[in-house]
């Protein structure tokens, strides 16, 4: 067990170092070193990849499961080795030279990405597009005894899942949505409070002030500017959060961060002792969004957060939002938009933008559409589910970074999320009968310590399905989103959605 | 050959996410990183250190040890083997086990030294030093054939030289340098200039503006601030360098960029060919800092120079130094005086603070001084060589990063990076007869392109004592040194000094 733990270690410290290089590469490296860093990025995954697969890994595997004996099922040393075997696994059917290649046209397809996008040119970024599908369909070859190839994508991001579950739920979710979409999205709404001229030393003062309430601390955290915000967890005490400010629409920054934050919390909270083992990550991308989403939303969208947040944006605002009320302003936030990004969507209209996109990456896995098609065929769905046309490409099928660095399968993660954090939410609620009047006081300390508690701390130590019916006893569905979300929109409209 | 660049191509790519690791370490990283990371450098270094010594690699180096046939003794190929050959016998000595260790106390030993440094406390910082000498001793344990350890740790800062040649060299430094300190650093010359009140923000203008004059471009660098001053080449298109900014003593940040941005300069001009191979890095430390110090002194504290900067001086200043006299200035920043700090030393007392450094470091790897005494000899020294007294080890023994990180054996290369400089510089000034004019008109593009096609773009393929008898057909010396201070102290001094 201790030599494996040596080893686990190691391939921790590796893995540490590859977020640590991505990071890098999305916020400080001046972009002469793009050539150089996807060259450090596919040697350092295939260093990683040949420790996890190497034969001395697997015995230390096999001959600590023989050393398990009766510790508990779901003890944090059955775990560790339980997990180190998927991982092993997993990764023992994938080359190394795949491995290598896959991190290699990650980083160049990014680097590409960030050039097309700002030049809105589809044609410069689709090689490096078809480069990624064709190495996730030769990964997802690796694999048998799955009934779909992208069901070997999605268990990379939310372990244990399948198409065939992410289909039902998105069926219901698509079905409850649309009508109500229907219903609310030609209703006039104030929103142009979030369109005012908000100048950018207010925002970063805004952001610094909302993460310092959600328990930003000073020595264990930073905060940079990039293109497509994201958070890193280096280790446990070395988060790295990121969002992006636009001077005329300060949701960007602000629930941007709010955001990366939830999932800077998440790792920030995993217990110390199980750092550099294969627990001390968080492998479920479902429910790590479950809870950037969760603090995001189900927090910074909520009415009572509202009544908190208004006078701080007014205090930094410089004048521009003079006597903002907070009622104006959380129906502004909720307003339901047919709009065209992702990431400003509002909470009501964002599972459309999700099932598109997861439509979108199963075609282009299957061979059923090719890259050339994609920007029609984006288009297309966006015009039937949002009813919006789609000016510019960049603004369109461009607006994400997940295709470019070959992240296909991630998308379902965010609406899962959505969904994990609704079912989470009523027993929250709950647990803290206080909560609506420690929000309106942004004392948001009992909340985190309440998800630190139920689990940040696990890392990784549960699986998805354990987590969550523990926690709420059922099962992942779509019913309390669906209620969670009606409530709410019928204190923006004013309606009775129930 | 194809498959032994493949793996020197892997050791490069380790090589430069070590750099960035470190970069990150002493600009980025939160304090709360700081135990995950020392465990993620030592792991690299391990893996490092086992890709280079793997028997692999030494069947690689023999085979194509024995297909170079006819090739030039000095083309990129055969010193291409020849320098992994080298890199190969020297680390395969080393127990992976070892340099994990050194790299894991280099980093601990970084992060207690920023703490201690600030809170003028040696005694917490003198175990991290302990542990660095003790680690250098069993390093140089390892190696034998060498006359004194000393070497073994020498060699890898300034390869090939030894400590008989340091001493000689450093015997002959000192033997000028007292006289000519007696003469003049008692002498009235007004410095107060460099004690303005100088503005941040007009700092950060100044070091940009004269950076662009060096050559400093957007896309492949960037300049970022930290405690100890330094400049890494991640790439050769993307290069790290770092200032520090006192308020009161504006040379600390302009002639420290000017110093790092030195460094930047010969890793950027490194020929693109070399990419990926040992001769892609600069191995000398010796001959970089000759490139740091020509820049930074050569160039920065010349009279001609002087002339453009002292304008752009004032103008950036906010109106603290509005009519600075370039002569003025000139004279201030050659002012011969007894000082406590190394890197804000003048030309001439520079040497004997790395005598000091050198005879310290010396006696600690031989066990003749313990750690526990040396802040009182460094006193005593600080008083015999420089008539200083020390008010604090802050300021003293505790000034440098470069024991913390266990760079024993580095200090000797700074003055040796000065002669190397000064002689250089006797065969630039014959070769450009424009110097003088160019550099009194900011015009520094073509001294950087000499410097690229004599110096940088060769990388590591010729050793310092090619390098320098193929430039100016002499071996080292310090007689030019001595020629170029006397000379100019002679302009400073008003006085015949020759």
């Amino acid at each position: 067990m201790k030599r494996l733990q040596a080893r686990l270690g190691e391939i921790s410290d590796l893995e540490q170092v590859l977020s640590l290089l991505h990071w890098d590469q999305n916020t400080m490296m001046p972009a002469g070193g793009g050539r150089a860093r996807a060259a450090q990025l596919a040697t350092l995954a295939r260093v990683r990849h040949e420790r996890l697969t190497a034969a001395e890994t697997g015995e230390l595997i096999a001959a600590a499961e023989a050393e398990l004996g009766e510790l508990a099922e779901d003890g944090v040393e059955r775990r560790t080795v339980a997990e180190a075997r998927r991982l092993y696994d997993k990764e023992a059917r994938i080359p190394a030279e795949l491995a290598e290649q896959m991190a290699r046209a990650a980083s160049e397809g990014y680097q590409l990405w960030v050039g097309a996008r700002a030049e809105n040119d589809f044609r410069a970024y689709a090689p490096a597009l078809e480069r990624n599908i064709e190495l996730a369909r030769e990964y997802a070859g690796c694999f048998d005894g799955y009934a779909d190839p992208y069901d070997v994508l999605l268990d990379d991001y939310a372990p244990g899942m399948t198409s065939v579950q992410v289909g039902a739920l998105f069926a219901d979710l698509r079905g409850e949505l649309v009508p109500l979409i229907d219903t609310l999205a030609g209703r006039e709404l104030d929103t142009a409070v979030l369109s005012a001229r908000y100048p950018e030393a207010g925002q970063r003062a805004l952001v610094a002030k909302v993460l310092s309430w959600q328990g930003f601390e000073g020595r264990a955290w930073r905060l940079d500017d990039t293109v497509h915000p994201f958070a890193t967890g280096i280790s446990v005490a070395d988060v790295r959060l990121t969002t992006r400010y636009e001077p005329d629409y300060f949701p960007t920054a602000l629930y941007g961060a709010m955001h990366e934050c939830g999932h800077g919390l998440y790792h920030a909270g995993i217990a110390p002792g199980l750092e550099r083992t294969p627990l001390g990550a968080i492998r479920s991308y479902a429910f790590n969004e479950s809870q950037s989403r969760l603090w995001e939303n189900l927090v910074g969208r909520s009415l009572s957060f509202c009544r908190a947040l208004a006078p701080e944006l007014e205090r930094c605002s410089q004048g521009s939002l003079a006597g903002l009320d907070p009622m104006a302003l959380f129906r502004a936030v909720n307003a339901v938009r047919r709009s065209l990004i992702r990431i400003e969507a509002d909470e009501t209209t964002y599972g459309l933008h999700v099932i598109l996109r997861y439509e979108l990456e199963r075609l282009l896995l299957h061979g059923e559409l090719a890259v050339a098609q994609l920007p029609e065929a984006w288009n297309l769905r966006m015009r039937e589910y949002l009813g919006v046309e789609v000016p510019r490409d960049a603004d369109g099928v461009m607006q994400d970074v997940h295709w470019s660095a070959g992240s296909i399968g991630y998308f379902p993660s965010y609406a899962i999320g959505n969904l994990i954090a609704a079912q989470l939410w009523e027993r929250i609620r709950a647990d803290l009968p206080e909560l609506d009047e420690q929000l309106a006081r942004h004392e948001l300390v009992p909340l985190r310590d309440w998800l630190r508690e139920h689990i940040y701390r696990h890392g990784s130590r549960l699986s998805d399905d354990e987590l969550l019916t523990r926690i709420t006893g059922e099962p992942l569905s779509v019913a309390p989103f669906m209620r969670y979300l009606r409530a709410k929109l019928s204190d923006v409209y004013q309606l009775d959605l129930a």
